[in-house]
């Protein structure tokens, strides 16, 4: 990080016609993107919400409570303009990428073997980390999978220890059936796994999926090149949560967008050090949570660019 | 309410393509607009945050960290663009007004006798029921005025018990003595007044300042014209208190758009009923959490109105 670009950003706002600290966290976020794109005067012209798509074997073992067809179906729906991304990212002027991740040929089903080879693992990263192309100067991950909230609580599981139940929620709303279902294919597969689970490359390769494995490129890729992360929900998280793993400071770029209503995110947050600009309830993906903190941090900036100063506008200071 | 409205809402919000519920509190959000916009297909093209300022004899008792002259300064602030609130406004497309409130004469030291004759206060509530022209759909109330913390935690005291430091804070900034003058002086007026606080129309005349007045006249015009309120803070906040001491049912059109830093506004809301759709630690008035808090609910709005459904989509619903 730029501390100098933080400390200038810091010296402006004391300057602002406003009592000191009274944008609270409106500040900490200039304060972030500064440091993180490494210039004083931080800009917000083109924002990114990257969407990978995704299929999962674990679906066979039922899962969620949608058919595995859905991820194609919402693809086209993002390509469409019809899902809420869409929507959010048109309200705040973010921009939209779509990547869709061998949709016809889903992971292997983790209860039986690996999902990924390394080959495949390492290949699904790199491909994440072209997401950053384009000038962009904000990235938010985000993700489409029926089946990847089972992923990422086997990660959560695997990262901070089971029971699978301590970490999953209902995901798109599977019923108490098929939460049973969830939490006996996550236990299962972390018994499968469980000498191969120290390393947190292993657990992506073995639990993950190929966009937890494309977001981790995409945040590994953004902090090479300046380019501060918003964090999205529950399974943009789990890509977050295995670079925190292997490095803590290798997410020290991300905010966290929000918290979600999904199993045990708030604890994974808590973890990962980070604390949510929202908390709204939501559990849908696509990186709605992010995108909508997107809209936040634009007026932030905003206000931080564009107020008038003490001096500017012959407004009295504090009275000591 | 117009609970046909919200119904409708909600049954379109079931064939949106995502899973039920998974907008959280976005989906409550354009339930509560249908509600009281008294429309199935609510609109949000005229938002506004209407900005009342005021000046307070108490500022003589060294409440504030700030001279009563940065009313009148903020003022020709916000009308030249360069305040808080003008950025957050500019950046979600919200109407900003701006009213003074004979600032050149403040309202008397409650320390000393009421703030307000009677005719002064029904004439500024009255005042404030203006705010609601011009067709506007969505309404902020906002506030400026050096001493108004002090007014406000003077009527929260009076309406939920004292003494005053349960429900201050530092306001703009004080320091240890200044918050002690200012709980002293609001303990002195506790005492002067204690006779007459059982009425919350002779709290406001008492304790109150103009600002207050008007946002409460701003609050029931709107709830007797179909308009949805976004609360702001700590002294908006008073308005609708004293609102809703006279009758419950009179601020339910009412959302809270954030939560403030600022004393002991978190306790106000649980007392109120409402659960703040940001949490920020801002403590700015101006209307600035309500702002960024309809930036939400646009984007809010546009999910629920412009997603694609199911059928529309050709997305598989969820599995029974």
């Amino acid at each position: 990080p730029d501390l100098q670009a933080a400390e200038a950003v810091r010296a402006r706002d004391g300057r602002l016609t406003k009592p000191p600290g009274a944008l609270g966290r409106l500040e900490e976020i200039v304060e972030w993107l500064a440091a993180w794109q490494g210039r004083a005067a931080p800009a917000i012209e083109r924002p990114l919400v990257a969407v990978f798509a995704a299929n999962h074997g674990v679906v066979a073992q039922g899962v969620s409570a949608f058919p595995a067809s859905v991820t194609q179906q919402m693809v086209a729906n993002f390509l469409t303009g019809g899902a809420a991304i869409n929507q959010i990212c048109e309200s705040y002027g973010v921009g939209l990428k779509v990547y869709e991740l061998a949709l016809e040929r889903p992971t292997a089903d983790f209860t039986e073997s690996p999902a990924m080879d390394e080959r495949e693992a390492a290949a699904t990263f790199a491909y994440g980390m072209e997401a950053i192309q384009g000038d962009i100067d904000l990235l938010a991950p985000g993700e489409m999978g029926i089946g990847n909230t089972t992923s990422a609580a086997a990660i959560y599981a695997a990262l901070y220890g089971g029971p699978a139940s301590r970490w999953t929620g209902r995901g798109t709303g599977v019923d108490d059936a098929g939460l049973s279902r969830k939490n006996a294919a996550i236990d299962a597969a972390l018994a499968l796994h469980a000498r191969d689970l120290a390393d947190p490359l292993e657990i992506l390769r073995r639990l993950g999926g190929r966009e937890i494995a494309a977001m981790m490129g995409a945040i590994a890729a953004a902090r090479l090149n300046r380019i501060p992360v918003v964090l999205d929900g529950y399974v943009a998280c789990a890509a977050a949560a295995l670079l925190h793993a292997i490095a803590p400071e290798s997410i020290a770029h991300c905010i966290a967008g929000h918290v979600s209503a999904e199993g045990a995110h708030r604890d994974v947050l808590t973890r990962l050090g980070k604390r949510p600009l929202l908390d709204l309830d939501m559990r849908l993906g696509e990186g709605s949570g992010a995108a909508l903190a997107i809209g936040l941090i634009k007026a932030a900036l905003a206000c931080h660019s564009d107020m008038a100063t003490f001096d500017s506008a012959g407004v009295s200071e504090k009275s000591e």
